[in-house]
């Protein structure tokens, strides 16, 4: 099972979560590249330690809206929004490129993730910008409209749960505007990610169990006791005797 | 002789001066990446008509100045510019790579190549930024810091003169703020030209004859007359003999 | 009958539209307030050229986005619109007064115009905003979610109708995204603007004749033709015994 | 004597500094505008709180550039600077006055601050944006151009010194980029305060005694342990009898 967390979601002066940390235990890095979040120097140095504790480096793309941190739904132009999807990848790769790795796997963020999980042209617009930079894997939620666009485009579809979000019947987050959207207590968060690694399950907030294969599971490193939850999630998952490994093999 | 420009300054609705005019004529296109000027869309589009007119691509980096257009001086830190340049080199290469070809050059914009003919840390800030991206030639006055450090690095110093711009006795250009800065008159781009291809020298504003060589030449892409300058430049050095081609031979 | 149009639409080094010479037809400036556009020495410009023509200054709120000039929906959160448009008003007010007038109107900006038709929280959020700052008219389509709460609140709504866009049977605007979404030919402009001014009448692309009482015309300033259209568009008024004065009343 | 803090300096999901913490410590709170921190939401809601508080709100005006958090000098053309302080001040009254209070005062922030120290041009820039909006106070150091200037237009000229700041001989700020630039010892600090509160008197780096009476002592809100020195700072000021008041009066 790979581990991914959305990392150097800083900007300037302004720091988010505990990048250090986190890359001591997942082995896949949702880097932001500059829209939401993440500034020059920051993607440069998240690459750095990247590459020096060999966890994968991913583009996590989003909507142009630092004031909003990507987190709300923008009606792009699919063809600008594909064109903002390549010129991203291109600057974290080169930022990861100058410190000896190479973006390896591209990771919408926030409601880009969302909207394209039903939202067929923006989440193909997605694809388009992949496609553009290069045959890279798509990192995204089992079901949704993205990964159906990467596999037909020939790119790898990365299916993917949260280990720390609350799940709707139908496989859909909870959104974060609802007050039980975050799974908060260490206990649920170790429970929703060993029945996912052992048996391919989620319990949805109502009770109902939903069938689902992943690849990844993501853990967010902005809530609180991010680090401790995700540092418990791999000791839990490595007792259960489910290797941890990121997805992609160079 | 290489003739290049300032293409791809429009932001979102904005546009800026007559790309396709100015791709006709020009041999070096510099591309503006974002900072001061240039959304994904028309860096992707400026790179495809360049690709499709055999024009070379260049990235046109900047400080983070959109408001300003680049053209005020900011007190950088060295580190974060030369993480800023690989950034948007990064970027603009995304693009250029999507339409089938490649950043060739960096040129710096506005205040950020004025003040890299005597900022020695930021001179070298930006050969930072290049190096870390790659071996790629820097376009710059001669003289300046910025190819004396471009030289020193292993990078190739590629020299270039404005047709447009009026010079100080010491090879400077007259800055932007005094009323003469900006040759408005063709015979006077022409003639400025056409000395420095045939003789190697430029007249400044004072009268002083000073004896330089050039690879490159500029071509204001933003001034009034632009495109009519441009043709005729082209047209006069092809006149008097002077073979026109990019200075990036692949 | 009132004329509003769109004015100081450029930022920084980028123009759009001509706001000299609109401001010498319309009665009424909606002056963008540096979320999809204007900057300050902008703002200021136009606030002093709109008080020496008598022309009411009114703000142009928007959703923060520059890179798509506001023409994108964003699914702002409706307690940060509010504090948004309360900002916008409150620096372009302090333009205003510099320049001896003040604002005396609000009318939001492109797709948050849109969205508040029928988006019943947004609408609500920019009336929320308009009221923190005071008791200010608000331009809005007749029949609009934005007018209903204006009213509620004790707002004057303003309602306009467009010279040069196209409408829907209930009354709405055919989206930019349709090929005929904008009137190009003079003739249509000015029979549209005329059957609105003598008969309180519109019709629809489909040629559904809808009754509307309108305040003001909104003329934009970055169509083609756009000035020659409000030229025309006045001296029709003029002719047809309409008169031609602003809403505003101090 | 007044204690004045930099408040409101996040930006969307960012926050730095303890502001409900400092609101309870000191009399006048220097409010980011949105140029290097500070969102509407976040200046509306601060407002409130100084409100409550009964701190005066000042306006803390910048440079545009959050990427930099306003630290960086720029060349600004000074009529632009000017216009965009009066840009500043308004957003912010806007969002005090929704609050029951006004901006009361301006204090330029980072860069701007230190470079109006010396640049005649855009010390008088700030204090025209300032007369534009209204006559407001203008804090700053003593002997600084920005106060010469601010006198000379009939602005009264607030003095304040820096509690957690380390000192040159000719009484300005030892640079950020230089090591010991920021007291973190509490002892220090301490001292420094009260003996600009008892004796007028603040001691350089190098020892020596500079003369110096001040209005205001600024407290920064984002060096380690700021809370508990500016709590120790008013209880020290108020044991040595210094009344504690905000120096605006209304």
């Amino acid at each position: 099972m790979d581990l991914n967390s959305d990392l150097g979601e800083g900007f300037g002066i302004w720091r988010l979560g505990d990048d250090e940390a986190l890359l001591g235990i997942v082995t896949s890095a949702n880097v932001a590249c500059g829209f939401h979040a993440g500034d020059p120097s920051t993607m440069r140095r998240v690459c750095r330690q990247a590459a020096a504790a060999g966890v994968a480096v991913g583009a996590q793309v989003s909507y142009r809206d630092l004031a909003g941190f990507g987190r709300r739904f923008i009606d792009a132009d699919p063809a600008e929004l594909a064109d903002e999807v390549l010129y991203q990848i291109g600057a974290l790769d080169a930022c990861a490129r100058a410190a000896g790795t190479s973006v390896e796997y591209v990771k919408p963020h926030g409601a880009l993730y969302n909207a394209t999980v039903h939202h067929d042209r923006q989440a193909q617009a997605v694809v388009d910008g992949v496609k553009a930079f290069g045959d890279l894997p798509v990192l995204g939620l089992p079901g949704s409209r993205l990964l159906h666009h990467a596999e037909r485009a020939g790119l790898r579809g990365v299916r993917e749960a949260f280990a720390d979000r609350a799940y709707t019947p139908d496989a859909t987050l909870v959104p974060r505007t609802q007050p039980d959207a975050v799974l908060t207590s260490t206990d649920a968060v170790l429970a929703q990610v060993l029945r996912l690694a052992e048996r391919g399950e989620l319990v949805a907030a109502d009770g109902t169990v939903i069938k689902v294969e992943v690849d990844s599971i993501c853990l967010h490193g902005d809530t609180p006791g991010a680090v401790e939850h995700a540092t418990k999630v791999r000791a839990a998952l490595e007792d259960a005797g489910v290797p941890v490994a990121r997805f992609v093999v160079r």
